[in-house]
């Protein structure tokens, strides 16, 4: 399976790709960041993102693309540019009919470093060592982005199975509603 | 000058294009609202936002484009997603090479209304009376659109004029920078 990952943002948006082979197996393919002007329009930068990331998609194919879900964050403004481009490349998925997954900072730091609230350094450190890179990956966008890939690798079988088993107990409980409404149907037609 | 005003947001995005003539002369074209179910997946929700504002734009080819600008809201979720379907749109305008504009709600309400705290109620009645039509555009998110779009015809030359300004000062302070520097370098000359 290979998967791109997105780490959102106006002014560097990380981009990362990994293949995953047997087991927690995986190999860097590529890291980047995209840079888009501060003094630029909003359109222009969303423009810039979306045009990269479709690039991206084109030149590497991924199976699935994992973006940063993005929370309310100390600057407001910030966020929704965040916000905005992590939407932007979720539509240049989706026009490729790619699935998209979402990933919280805190499980992308869980499964990389074993700790949920875990720095920036450590995810950058514990990343060069899990995909065995030469150099740490700059700028922590960039190593942010080779993380969510990684994390999506090692959550997709957890998710799968748990979107299995809702579907299962789903159909449970559908199940047992029908007979209960036979059995009152039964009922009814007994009392008549 | 033909506008697309755009309510953003990912269940009711509303749509609306003006005309603008002379003076404050507006003229409806079209209102709508695009809707997206709230159990599709955050990407296809995208997508269906993205390929009906392209489809708008195509049919229309409005001059500009004007939406909403987004802040913090009360959910900050409902905030994302309307920030997220905005910039799907800004993106499909710059893709046309159609410049977007962005405003506020209340610099909405203000041009519309004469009061930038209206009601959703009072800024549907005037958008009514003020584009003449025969019922009120229902619902709020297509009266928006439409208040957006008129908004932004009746804003557009301060804005374009206030730009003009800034400009010139910008050209003063340069000269004035370059004279200063020039005399500077004549001292020294004049010292050697």
């Amino acid at each position: 399976m290979r998967v791109m990952g997105v780490d959102p943002g106006l002014t560097r948006c990380g981009l990362g790709v990994v293949d995953s082979g047997r087991g927690r197996e995986v190999l860097p393919v590529a890291v980047g960041v995209v840079r888009t002007p501060t003094d630029l329009d909003l359109a222009q930068r969303l423009l810039r993102i979306s045009e990269s990331a479709e690039e991206w998609m084109d030149r590497y194919r991924p199976d699935v693309v994992a973006v940063e879900r993005v929370f309310a964050q100390h600057n407001v403004r910030t966020a929704m540019g965040t916000a905005q481009a992590g939407g932007v490349v979720a539509l240049a998925a989706a026009r490729r009919s790619i699935p998209v997954m979402f990933h919280t900072p805190s499980e992308v730091k869980a499964a990389v470093t074993g700790n949920g609230s875990a720095g920036k350094k450590q995810v950058t450190a514990m990343i060069t060592r899990i995909l065995e890179l030469e150099t740490a990956p700059k700028p922590a966008d960039a190593a942010d982005a080779l993380a969510l890939a990684v994390a999506h690798c090692w959550r997709a079988p957890m998710l799968a199975r748990l979107a299995a088993a809702e579907a299962m107990a789903a159909a449970q409980k559908r199940r047992y509603e029908e007979r209960l409404r036979a059995q009152a149907a039964a009922r009814k037609a007994g009392g008549q």
